[in-house]
């Protein structure tokens, strides 16, 4: 039986001999001893490797190969202070498994070359300690949802309308004729309300965004809510429990690998709802007290986003946006039609926007005079129209960028180091 | 505070006034009394509203409008025991939320037409009753791997290779290129094994399957796992635990569904480990003795995995199937080199294959060997081949095609009833 290392980092095992098995994370040889630091995927251990424990033979086979060769070592755990992880492995024999010789990946490489060799990149310890933390992301999110009385649920992802508007739809050749790629689930999710009221969805979504900025993705991890009878604030105060909620798991689970990535932790530690709240007019003053060149009425663009966002250590909800910046399908604000009642939800220190939400239009006439004031055909959404003629019901929802997400929470510096295999305008490889 | 339908349906709530909100499910009229029986996600209940306790007002009002209306109510509960749930509300006030007149869908309307109008046929029971034992399964399949120390993970959906066979791949306009759409996430799943060992993934896979069977889609939910250090059998034997794991929870979770859908639950509550495991070989002369029209060498059709899981009440591993008959990657059986080591897990009762799976090649020799033998070029799959170069282990994996899996547990004729929005050659909409 095989152990994982991170088991038998422990005095329990000091004395014991144990088996393990992974790859060489670094080798060096001192005369007839050879030091390999061993990894798997729990964590690193140094192996103290002699040649006359382990025979001539294997001892000149493990100093030809080289780092991310595949072994199996048995051996005897003992403390050593000086090993990087404070134990080490007296070994007493090993096999290797699949040889490895002059691994692509060196110190030094360019963001470029780690791209191309993303496959390879994935077996770095950076690259293992982001994978867990969206890991625990994912399921923090499922499990928020469940305990929550949300049922999951599953949109297409081959589609025939926009959510978000038509530029950014990737369009797909489907048996001679045409279907897009889904940009939101969110239009089937207010189809599912009628029948389970609470439901949620995580799911690929996709943008033919040509920005390249260091937050877009053409491809990108959705995860969206929405609930029958929610008005906005009902679905922001979920919204907030859901981070408050992923957020205590990954200190719960991921401080070890948190603190690997350098992450300041106390930003994460000291988050408290409620989450500051601001109008989008009152959001626009801060901004240009703050010598931000943007005006009332504008979009923030990411340039904005990062500067305003980085003056604060906790998330911002903004509300009340001017109903010409946002999509059709927001509920004009009763007390001032000129405003919608939505949110988005700002990461602070300088990530930006990483959930969108609101509560939609439910009365039939207003969407209506709505698609016609944006030029949309009705005809196209005949189904969504229809959840307005049958029984219609307040309702709110959100979309959350998963990605974006393990972004801030790992304190990372470019999206792409988010998601193990990013999609941008330039790269569909490896 | 409102309450669902389902908690108040109970001798606990005889006599108290409770609030609740839903849409109308049956209505008539006798005279000054309306009968309405009311539906929200949780069940449905019988409201007894008299014209001389709501008002002449709302009364012509509830008299106008159509079923699938919104409405809330107010009244006291008491047991009846010929209301459909035992439980009748005798009404105090209603508050009309959105009328509905004409709702689209009445009795013995077309399967086509239901189709079309998926995003209100959700509502029906029969749909809640299936959508809620997804819900049950696509929770099943997270925990079963997160108990197990996989971790979850994600592929691209973007990518530039097949995994099984170009013929069904969807290609994409990609900003002046193209990229194709994933039929599986296996080859990344592979890479990242050698990072976290023990891997998973539920996202869409697409294939432009030009079959129109009762159980082909164009895009459909795939839940996939990939092992290192484990072969064939021990990856069967997880996914014979994920099957009981997930049969379990429906079971517990879902016996009023089940028993709604009319499904016998005494196949489901009998199974049990192991499954039948049966040879390639061993399946044809089954089958040949079965009267079923099939060679040594053919690959099993619709119409033969249904002919020939119809006489088993439990499901049927296959293994060692012909070299031929399978995609590159499986590894030979170092016994017989002319099957490889693999498996298809076939659904009972005439439902066929939900998974397939197998023991990977890791010899980087004979993965070269084996793509030049299907006139593959090895630099399509630059990085597939280099897990072979870089520290290779033996490795498994399968992968779970979760919408035939909720066809099969919840005995529906055709797949299209076990997904919300089906996707096929013919259909993107709604």
């Amino acid at each position: 039986m095989f152990h994982h290392i991170s088991e038998v980092l422990s005095d329990n095992f000091i004395g014991k001999e144990v088996a393990l098995r992974g790859w060489i994370y670094r080798k060096r040889r001192m005369g007839k001893i050879i030091f390999v630091v061993l990894r798997d995927s729990s964590d690193i251990i140094q192996c103290v490797i002699e040649k006359k424990k382990i025979g001539n033979e294997k001892f000149k086979e493990l100093d030809k190969v080289g780092v991310e060769s595949s072994l199996e070592i048995n051996g005897v755990i003992r403390k050593e202070e000086r090993a990087p992880t404070g134990y080490e492995v007296d070994v007493k024999d090993i096999n290797i498994i699949g040889p490895s010789y002059l691994f692509p990946i060196t110190k030094d490489k360019s963001d470029e070359f780690l791209l191309d060799n993303r496959h390879l990149w994935l077996r770095s310890r950076e690259m293992n300690a982001i994978l867990k933390i969206r890991h625990t992301v994912f399921g923090a999110i499922h499990e928020f949802f469940r305990e929550n009385g949300y049922y999951e649920v599953q949109g297409p992802i081959f589609v025939t309308g926009a959510v978000e508007g038509g530029s950014t739809l990737f369009e797909v050749p489907y048996f001679g004729k045409k279907a897009y790629l889904s940009q939101s689930a969110q239009f089937y999710l207010e189809t599912f309300i009628f029948s389970l009221e609470r439901v949620y969805t995580i799911a690929p979504s996709f943008r033919a965004e040509k920005s390249r900025t260091r937050r877009h993705l053409t491809e990108y991890w959705h995860a969206e809510g929405e609930v029958a009878w929610y008005h906005n604030e009902d679905m922001m105060r979920d919204e907030e429990e859901l981070i408050m909620h992923i957020v205590q798991k990954v200190l719960e689970e991921r401080e070890k690998e948190l603190k690997f990535l350098n992450r300041d932790l106390e930003i994460l530690k000291n988050l408290e709802k409620p989450f500051i709240r601001m109008k989008y007019e009152e959001l626009i003053e801060f901004a240009q007290e703050n010598g931000i060149n943007i005006e009332y009425g504008d979009d923030l663009g990411a340039d904005e986003e990062t500067a305003i966002t980085k003056k604060f250590d906790k998330p911002i909800f903004v509300t009340h946006y001017p109903i010409e910046i946002k999509p059709f399908y927001h509920r004009p604000d009763p007390d001032n039609p000129k405003v919608v009642l939505c949110h988005d939800l700002l990461a602070p220190e300088g990530y930006g926007e990483i959930i969108g939400g609101g509560e939609r239009i439910y009365k039939l006439d207003v969407l209506l005079r709505r698609m016609e004031e944006e030029g949309l055909n009705p005809e196209d959404y005949y189904w969504y129209v229809d959840l307005r003629k049958y029984g219609s019901i307040p309702h709110s929802g959100f979309g959350l960028g998963v990605d974006r997400l393990v972004w801030w929470l790992a304190g990372l510096s470019h999206i792409k180091y988010a998601i193990p295999y990013p999609r941008t305008i330039r790269r569909t490889k490896p």
